[in-house]
């Protein structure tokens, strides 16, 4: 199973790289992961989202290259951090630089990390609705990792001892939900749908 | 497909009786719908939800036959009223006196109404949260019924154009998510889960 | 200063209690609280709000005990818990029966807590939205109260060492808007409005 | 009465400008507007907020700017559009740029819009929570503009006849929050507080 994974800040002294250690980590036996991480994309502040783009030649490469892998994932990992309770600008501004069409009918997991004890839960909660206007709708449920600094070290490992087997029951709804989209998927196709629809 | 519709209001005067109306006639050539209205169901504000009690005779005869039609049904319908931009209480109250299993692996499509212009989005996004969490995902479109007073007349007929094709094509979603999910429940059966998982 | 508590919750089993207990005896030397309970209360779901009884003799007497409570307030504090991830509709229905004109021009602070780490920090970003329609500006601290079932005894007594520091840190933030507020009314009065202006 | 502006968009194409137009003519005769435009001020995606640098001859001369401006002012006008159900990046990170003290007890009003007819208000609830946590509370009215792209036309012009007295009555509660906390400040000076207390 491909699981493409969202980072959500190119802040100076971010956590975000902790985290992603920490999933590379934990799904590398079970899964093929490719991370869309803000600080490698270079994106800028949204112009154009990609199925804006009338002529198809005019779409910066960054764009294609994201396209190709969100077209071979089965599912999504959505990593966020929380700026002032809400979702961080360098998350939202990935994710709206993409159409609906590449998230069709595939689910998502939601990952949310703060440096406070609340994990991120209200950039989160934002997150749920961003992904489901999107088209992909985040399973059930929702892990939290509070005090990231100190829960995950440099090297992604985890010494609160909830975050492992919370990886792995997020990763067990997001496998259920992957299989029946795809199994239906291959069955009968994606409803095509307009954002705002 | 069965369809279980939720309803939100038990205000006087309330414009949830149009909206019930409505669904009703649109959906009774092709769903065998059944509604739960907080006007006919008289529950208590909430004390114990359903799956606390540790004796099941002791589950008030409300509870467990709301409990049978859940477990009969495809998908579910929920229409939200907006009060004070968020959800009204009948409606939460009603959603919360029921267990995470009820609804799990099922999906459910949001329908949104208010007597204003902009037809209780407010109020849907807040829904998303407490569905996700409740298990049932709720698919990308919300249908939404601005000016509800005077876009659907007292027999829950439409005189504002989008809502019959509106209503089509969130059934479409909903039916596209209630086949994947069934057809997978069928195979491999509902994960098991806890709230705040 | 005169301080009206909001409760949240009816159930079995709350922790509620402990919230009150805690807020009666840290703010008992400084303010003068009265509290509306929802469990002592007993308003039935939302049938008419305050502000829509045309004929001010068919208020229930429930309601003009409460609306005289909040004219004499200078501010108020609203308690929620979290149930699945949303407001408890204990505390939306005692909210929704008042009108915005009991809140207008005085401030809100917002106590969340759950049994949970995160506090129920979820319902209280929806209840800040609740509370700002309804004409209360929230201050900008919310407290939390993490795993309130043992942050707090049965007789309000903290062990948690962050809740009355805490409790002291909002309590100078209403105050300050209270105290700001009241000049302002006192000089200028408040401005009219409509819900949904 | 001064008053700062904050744009939402640096998308091609964008009706912010439509907003400015129409917000700097209305207001021109009784405020002194300035403007923040993500267009103009051409920040990167956030790497150190202001408010985190230690030494101040290190702060980037944009920052020091907004600063200026901020300092003056007595309100704020945040005006968002809505991307996927939430709030623009270039609004978010515009004001993830910013720390608490220059937005503390001051007010703020929320101008939401959008080319469908819901004006944009899912972004603006969101909106709330992050301008709460920043420390600027936001009146209780919503300004919306639904179907932005034909309610202004080029030059700012509204047809839509709700918008000229919308944005008065948006103003007047601006107004007799920001004189009202600027008389206490003047009394007393701000509370001072740190994120996420």
């Amino acid at each position: 199973m491909k699981v493409v994974v969202f980072l959500p800040s190119v802040r100076d002294g971010r956590n975000a790289t902790r985290v992603r250690k920490f999933i590379e980590a934990q799904l590398k036996s079970k899964y093929e992961t490719s991370v869309l991480d803000p600080a490698e994309l270079d994106l800028s502040m949204l112009k154009m989202p990609l199925h804006h783009y009338q002529d198809r030649k005019k779409i910066p490469k960054v764009l294609l290259d994201i396209e190709a892998k969100m077209t071979a994932a089965d599912a999504f990992l959505v990593v966020t951090a929380e700026y002032n309770h809400c979702i961080p600008p360098a998350l939202s501004n990935l994710l709206d630089h993409l159409g609906p069409s590449l998230f069709a009918c595939k689910p998502s997991g939601i990952i949310a990390y703060s440096m406070g004890p609340y994990a991120g839960m209200r950039a989160a909660v934002q997150l749920r609705c961003l992904l489901s206007e999107l088209g992909t709708l985040s399973v059930p449920m929702i892990l939290g990792i509070p005090l990231v600094h100190t829960s995950l070290d440099d090297g992604g490992k985890a010494s609160n001892p909830h975050l492992e087997p919370g990886l792995a029951t997020l990763m067990k709804q997001v496998d259920w939900y992957a299989t029946a989209l795809r199994n239906h998927r291959d069955k009968v196709g994606v409803f095509a749908r307009n954002i705002g629809e």
